[in-house]
């Protein structure tokens, strides 16, 4: 589905890297849990990172249900942003000088799972999307802890992705130019994991923990 | 310098993890330049990525002067986030999962860099702090780049970090059961640098780009 991009959505900047469809959205979203949150609080905007999920037309996040951030995010505007950094871009002109990236903006409000059924659920597609299997080997989530978590959901029904990647784009005339240019690509890896010093012994990781992957 | 946190950067959730000294701070925002800047605009939060880079106790940001987001930023106040993704903390109970992370908020007014010299030699640091010796062998900046490129400045006078590191922390009778946990680290790697396509015959990368890190 390709959305009608609206007044807050409608990427006005070079707009060629401007996208609305969920092919381009979703992956996106899929490819990075990092994302921040932006609100307003007593008039001042805030900007705080956390961990985002989704699940079909909506993103979930969580934290303590005395976290700051959750509460003033309840029931109002938010702006949830999604950035994988994929390369410097290396120009002839410091002005043609650019990043790649994939970008993801989402704006609406914020609503709260209040169920507890529903809650838990939504945890557990958290855990399992990141970490397929691992949520039934955990031990199992006490009551206290759900009541002690937030989760804060948002539907994606005002959304926009911006996207640059490839060579950088100089100015005709400084192609000539004896100079490099190019990219200079990034990646997230993921290391092999570390032990908790208090493991018991013989545990070793799991193929979810060996097969973790990001970006 | 350590800061005295004020009401906005007091931070209130897991304060053993707060900090407000520049020996924290600097750090992390030396680390990755890959920003999210959130402004109010029409009475709705946004945030939106960019590029930051940090003089002494400022940090910067620009872009084109028909930026929307610039535009809504010059006087008026900004949350300037920087988070690095440093791992997933894997717990024994779903509750207790967390991240690795470091991260920075800063909040304030955002000022406009007007005076063209000064201009210039701030991209001039944004450039060759991340690239050493790069904006001299580039072709020469001109007075309608300089004029179509907007910088913004934050003081940082109000600032917190937060940084998580180390293993999980699980519940105490946790610890016995027969599960690993620990930590899957992640890092920013770069990968080799892809010549342009219209690169001139011989040209190959310099120092400045062989040698480039981030995180």
């Amino acid at each position: 589905m390709t959305q009608t991009p609206t007044e807050r959505t409608r990427v006005k900047r070079l707009n060629k890297r401007a996208h609305y469809d969920e092919a381009t959205i979703h992956p996106i979203l899929d490819a990075q849990p990092m994302c921040t949150v932006g609100y307003v609080f007593g008039g001042s905007p805030y900007v705080t990172p956390t961990l985002q999920w989704r699940e079909g037309n909506h993103i979930y996040w969580h934290g303590s249900a005395a976290s700051r951030m959750l509460e003033a995010c309840e029931e109002t505007q938010v702006c949830v942003n999604v950035t994988l950094f994929d390369g410097m871009v290396m120009a002839r002109s410091a002005f043609n000088h650019s990043c790649n990236y994939r970008s993801v903006m989402a704006f609406g409000t914020a609503h709260k799972i209040t169920d507890v059924a529903e809650k838990e659920q939504k945890l557990k597609t958290f855990v399992d999307q990141l970490f397929p299997g691992r949520w039934e080997i955990l031990r199992k989530m006490q009551a206290k802890e759900l009541k002690a978590t937030t989760i804060l959901g948002l539907e994606l029904n005002e959304v926009s992705a911006k996207v640059r990647n490839g060579p950088p784009g100089d100015d005709e005339e400084d192609y000539a130019l004896p100079l490099w240019a190019g990219v200079i690509p990034m990646v997230t890896t993921v290391l092999k994991p570390v032990d908790d010093p208090r493991l018991i012994a013989g545990m070793v990781p799991p193929d979810h923990v060996l097969g973790f992957k990001i970006g």
